[in-house]
C-alpha cells in the first residue's frame, strides 16, 4: 500500500494550545504517553465548528503510527464536515478513580486524557482506506478483523476514512492520592482513591448464532488496555 | 436559595442541531432518558470555539432539575470562556458494550450518549453556587458532602460554576445484537456483544489516614448508576 508521508516522530514541540497553563505538571509532550493513552481508549470525542456553532461526536478510531483514523459514513453531514477538512479537537480520556480529599475543594479524579489539535485529510487510497478500517476494528477487538466478511467495495465506497498527525497533542494525567491542605489533615475523615476500570462482562451470542459455536477468546479474555498496533 | 428560572420542563423539541438525521431511530429526545444518562455519567466533555479554534475539556458536572452545572478555577482560561457565554456542545458518553457483527462493516458499539447545545451562565448567587458544588461532589460519590470540610469562602471566590438550561438537547442510543446482512447470516462466524461496564475497585486509603478509619460504605460500595438527584 501507499505509505502516508509521517509526520515528524520527534517528541511533541508544545504549542500554545497544547501548552498546560495550569497545573503544568500534569502536562506530557511524550509520544509514548500519548500513543499509550490513544491505544487504550475505545472511543474518541471529536470537536469541530460547523455553520459556526460548535459541534462534537463520539466515535470509534484507530493509531496507526502518527496519524489518527476516523471513519463514518458518507451520509453523515458532521463527519463530511470533517472530511473537508474542518479543524478539529479530538481528545481520548480514560478516568482512573475517584479522589476522595478531606476538603470539598480537593476532590479530584484520576484520569489520563489526550487533547489532539489538527486537520483531517479524507482518504482517498484504497489501500490506506481498507488498512484503516482494518486498524479500527482491531484496535477496539485485536484478532477480529481475521475472523469477519471484509468490506466490500460498495461498503468502502459507503465509508468515508479520515486521517489526523499526531503532532499537535498533548497529554494530562493526574494519578495518585489526594492533596489536601495542611490545616485538614487532623480532620477525621477518611480519605483515598475509589479505582475505577472498564470491565467486561461475558459475551452474549446473537441468538442466530448455531448453538454449539464457541464465543472467540478475543471475546472471552476481553482486556483493557491492549498492545499498540505499531 | 435563589432559584434559578427554570426553563420548560415539557418534553425537547428537536432543532436542526439535536435532530438526528441518520439511524433516527437511535434518537431520544424525552426528558427521562436524558436526565438518566446525564445522571448516570462521571465526567462530560464540553466543545466550544475559542480564538476561532475548536477546543474541548472534559470535567465533572451536575445535574439539578433542567439544568447541567459546570465548575472550574477562575484561573482556567477555557472555562473562563464558557462563564463568559461561549456557546457550547456539552456531550456525555456511556460506553455499554462492543456489537461483533460478521462483516466488518456491521460492528459497532452499543452506547447511551447525549448532546446539549447552549449557552452558559455564570452563578453569582452564593447560596447557587454553594448548592452546584455539593451537587457535584454529591453527583460523583453521593453521600460525600456530609463527611467533608466544605468550601472556604476564599476556595469559593477562586471556583467559577456556570451553567447550562438542559433544554436544546437530544440523547443517542444503541442497544442490542449486531444487525448483519441477510447474506452474511449463514457465514461461521460468532457474533455477539461484549459488555462492558465501568467498576469500582477496592478504595485505597491515603497514607496519612489513621490505621483503624474505615472507608465509608459509599466508596466500598460505590457504583454507577445511582438514583437521580431530583
Amino acid at each position: 500500500m501507499q505509505t502516508p508521508e509521517q509526520p515528524s516522530t520527534d517528541a511533541f514541540v508544545p504549542t500554545a494550545r497544547t501548552t498546560l497553563k495550569r497545573l503544568a505538571g500534569r502536562g506530557h509532550y511524550d509520544r509514548a504517553t500519548v500513543h499509550a493513552i490513544l491505544d487504550e481508549g475505545l472511543v474518541c470525542h471529536v470537536a469541530f465548528t460547523m455553520d459556526g456553532h460548535p459541534f462534537m461526536i463520539p466515535t470509534a478510531y484507530a493509531r496507526i503510527g502518527n496519524w489518527l483514523y476516523l471513519h463514518g459514513s458518507t451520509a453523515n453531514r458532521t463527519f463530511r464536515a470533517l472530511a473537508d477538512g474542518a479543524q478539529a479537537c479530538i481528545t481520548v480520556t480514560l478516568l482512573d478513580g475517584l479522589v476522595l480529599a478531606r476538603s470539598a475543594f480537593h476532590h479530584s479524579v484520576n484520569y489520563r486524557c489526550v487533547v489532539l489539535f489538527g486537520t483531517g485529510e479524507k482518504v482517498t487510497d484504497s489501500q490506506e482506506h481498507m488498512r484503516a478500517l482494518e486498524a479500527v476494528v482491531e484496535h477496539v477487538v485485536p484478532g477480529r478483523w481475521a475472523d469477519v466478511r471484509w468490506p466490500s467495495r460498495e461498503e468502502s465506497l459507503r465509508t468515508l476514512v479520515v486521517r489526523f498527525p499526531v503532532s499537535e497533542a498533548s497529554a494530562k494525567v493526574r494519578t495518585g492520592n489526594p492533596i489536601d491542605d495542611e490545616e485538614d489533615m487532623s480532620l477525621d475523615v477518611w480519605a483515598g482513591v475509589v479505582p475505577l476500570t472498564m470491565q467486561p462482562g461475558t459475551p452474549q451470542a446473537d441468538p442466530k448464532v448455531p448453538a454449539g459455536k464457541a464465543p472467540p477468546s478475543y471475546a472471552t479474555r476481553y482486556r483493557r488496555p491492549l498492545a499498540a498496533i505499531d
